[in-house]
């Protein structure tokens, strides 16, 4: 056979692969929108079925013999070479897992997840507790099967963000955290800004039409996807022409729901914007999770919060509701959609505290992994960093530890690439003002079009070819550097608190 | 390994497969409710994968020596044996299939089905007779395939409803055709009924919501299913706890929604009435396609086109739409609803006239499957069977031999159990006066839980184990006897047109 039929046989089976964890996909974009309550059982376990199956398909010996002939041909493309070069790698990782332990763990993350919302509804950790600590057993399993240098927490954050290890996360954590905390020592002191105007009435029927105004104007294609509500925004996709966000209301605050939106959204702009070529191969992938987090939050914060995208959106919005913004003006809206104050939930947390909140679950993470705390100690050592690092007092678990599903989805190692992808952000944004001519121009005059060809050309077509690390080098000229994150929150937060 | 342990190791793999079979079915339903445009291709992929991995593992030779082995154990319980012996056969079925040929008629239909589609738009039979004609080929060689006595139709139907053939299908039609031309004539030189306050203006959103107080109160399970909007109305169900139907909205029609919500419903009160422990197993399933379809039409016609259903509910009716049905009585109302007229579309006959629609299908299939006629003729035999039964001139295909998908979906012998479940229908409902004390009393006290009570009891919970023959000797003490249906015509519409 020669390389390229090789090829197509590789990508067949690749394809069909895919097809199962796409499906698999959907049945859980239902689980979160659509699916009737009673159902949860059974869906539960079609899921672990087609996880299984997905595993069996990707461990099959016959897919290593097609690799490793394909690694040694020396006439495929560049890319073709690299989706053979990742795919023998996530196959050899994949190979590491019985399918036993594939089915054990996806049926504790369902145990794990029901769990959760039964414990939420009780506002009570405790009732969690048991199931979460058999996945966390089962985290730790994990981690001595895929191996690891060091700290057995890398193996899992290898999962999301490869090359990331412990060593470089404590290294950048402790080297941004002072900073942090100096800046939000500085706008403590300074008179508060206004933000009471966000938590008027806002009906839901008409947010749910800005929303979908605000999407559409950002070239979400809904003709490739759709928008629903779920209990907790999130986007998914089973390729390129069906990607699917989703979000919820909250009629007494507004900021809810239009963020979300801009969040979503720039992570579905990412997922439209893969090559259809390579459908079901690493090319037709995403990065990784925080250069995925890095699209979410440039288009969220970096333009989302922006001064000079509201110079634009601000009129519209106000047309949406003019009774609510009538007596706003734009300068205080600016101001009051950045109002920065130490809160209890991450996901509406301000650009600067929002790293307390994931550096918190990094610690418990890391420490939940090598074991020197247990699964019963969780909110007491979430309380206490909250008041350490924010002086805040949490009040239920629900507002605590309990928060965030994707310990329930058992992603440990995930969290971390939220701020990963904050840092990303504010790279590629300056990348994007240095290389983008008139960029500040176009977007005061609606003209986020530039911004997202760009995106598209240096970042979303190129798939998984590159590392995180590389990508930046390749878009930025250099790798991860924080302080143009650093940077960005000063000059924000100079004018918006006259620092 | 014991019995019980091997019965166990059935289950476990009866489970997998009805676990594939029902993320397929998601994708089916998401397909017709919530797939934005683009998605279509890769998912006729995605649909085409999971269809051959099922037909792959119902192929597995070890299921073939697990099954070997029950039917030779004698410790089972009946309704395992009865597991066993169902699987074993579908099992030796599904065997006769390669999946070459599997994937040649899913692929087949999948171009059928598109080309359905393009014809409908250009409103014109020649623009699908390729496609469809390479699908009959198809279809002929299936039945080839399965195997057949006397015609190779027989093979077809079987897949629907077991043990029905031509020779007893020819039978019931000759038997019904005359007598049911005769009522129509008697009805057509009475005075017509006036239905025109069905086709006042209905607002969407008012139509839905009684659409789905309708359901509720015909209890249907909204903890275990859902009802969504799609073109065409139909039920799906991914096991007893989450059964989804949908319906479509016309302003100006409001019979068109109403009593498809009735059938649907019908349709899945039986769903989610299966037995919960036969999940994946034949007990789990309906009994066969006529009998589904006999509670769909129970429900829709034999209650919900009755006098007694209505004297509770029209009031309620009225409520909800009231300037639409201020000025009209119920008597009228209850005429309107069975209006007897000729039409063109089957989905929207009368309960008269449907089964000339039905026996034209099924006289165009029984020939196309033999071979006496050829697609070229469709359209032409179609034509001139409804000027023949009916009196009535068909204007174009979309209107005539181009409005049913079924063909499209490879369902060659489907349609005669449409006649057949509304035969069942009035013979199970004939059974339950008998049986059910003070049924109408009920009915006309809102009472339809006696019924459905009666319905799980004799039909829901047997699933699979009896035929549809044998099933209607223990509900009824006779095997399918059309005179029911005839008797319940009479007795109607004698009312009805004072005949």
């Amino acid at each position: 056979m020669n390389s390229q039929e090789l090829y197509e046989k590789y990508k067949t089976k690749m394809h069909r692969i895919a097809d199962v964890r796409n499906a698999n996909a959907l049945l859980q974009w239902d689980q979160e929108t659509y699916l009737p309550p009673k159902g949860a059982k059974f869906r539960g376990q079609q899921i672990s079925t087609l996880s299984e199956i997905s595993h069996q398909l990707f461990s099959e010996d016959e897919l290593g013999i097609v690799l490793q002939e394909l690694l040694s041909k020396d006439d495929l493309t560049a890319e073709q070479k690299r989706n053979v070069e990742l795919t023998f790698e996530d196959y050899t990782k994949n190979k590491k897992y019985t399918s036993q332990f594939v089915r054990a763990l996806a049926e504790q993350t369902n145990k794990a997840f029901h769990s959760w919302i039964e414990s939420r509804k009780q506002n009570s950790f405790p009732a969690y507790e048991k199931e979460l600590d058999k996945l966390i057993q089962l985290k730790k399993q994990e981690a001595d099967v895929l191996g690891y240098k060091q700290h057995p927490y890398n193996a899992l954050i290898n999962e999301y963000e490869k090359g990331c290890t412990v060593e470089l996360l404590d290294k950048t954590f402790s080297n941004l955290l002072p900073t942090l905390k100096d800046l939000l020592q500085k706008i403590s002191v300074r008179p508060q800004v206004d933000d009471s105007f966000l938590h008027q009435s806002f009906p839901k029927q008409q947010q749910w039409n800005w929303g979908m105004h605000l999407i559409k104007q950002l070239n979400f294609d809904f003709e490739a996807g759709r928008q629903d509500i779920s209990e907790h925004p999130f986007s998914t996709s089973f390729n390129r022409h069906d990607v699917r966000i989703t979000t919820r209301i909250d009629e007494n605050d507004f900021a809810n729901m239009s963020w979300s939106c801009i969040h979503e959204v720039g992570h579905a702009l990412y997922e439209q914007g893969l090559p259809e070529e390579h459908y079901g191969l690493p090319l037709g992938e995403a990065c990784s999770y925080s250069i995925h987090e890095s699209q979410s939050r440039l288009w969220e914060n970096n333009i989302g919060r922006s001064r000079l995208f509201w110079q634009y959106y601000y009129p519209q919005l106000q047309s949406h509701f003019e009774e609510q913004f009538k007596n706003v003006s734009i300068e205080d809206f600016f101001r009051g959609i950045n109002k920065v104050q130490p809160s209890l939930i991450r996901t509406e947390a301000d650009e600067i505290t929002y790293h307390f909140h994931v550096y918190i679950r990094y610690e418990l993470e890391k420490r939940l992994i090598e074991g020197s705390l247990t699964t019963q100690e969780i909110p007491a050592f979430w309380n206490e960093h909250y008041k350490e690092l924010m002086n805040i007092e949490v009040p239920d678990d629900k507002r605590g530890c309990l928060q965030d599903v994707h310990w329930s989805h058992g992603s440990f190692g995930y969290f971390p690439t939220y701020s990963l992808g904050s840092f990303y952000a504010a790279q590629f944004f300056a990348g994007a003002k240095l290389q983008i001519e008139d960029l500040e121009n176009s977007l005061a005059a609606d003209n986020v079009l530039a911004l997202l060809q760009w995106l598209r050309e240096k970042i979303h077509k190129k798939g998984r070819f590159y590392t995180s690390e590389e990508l930046s080098k390749t878009v930025t000229g250099k790798g991860l550097d924080v302080t143009y994150f650093v940077d960005y929150l000063l000059d924000k937060y100079a004018s918006i608190y006259t620092l």
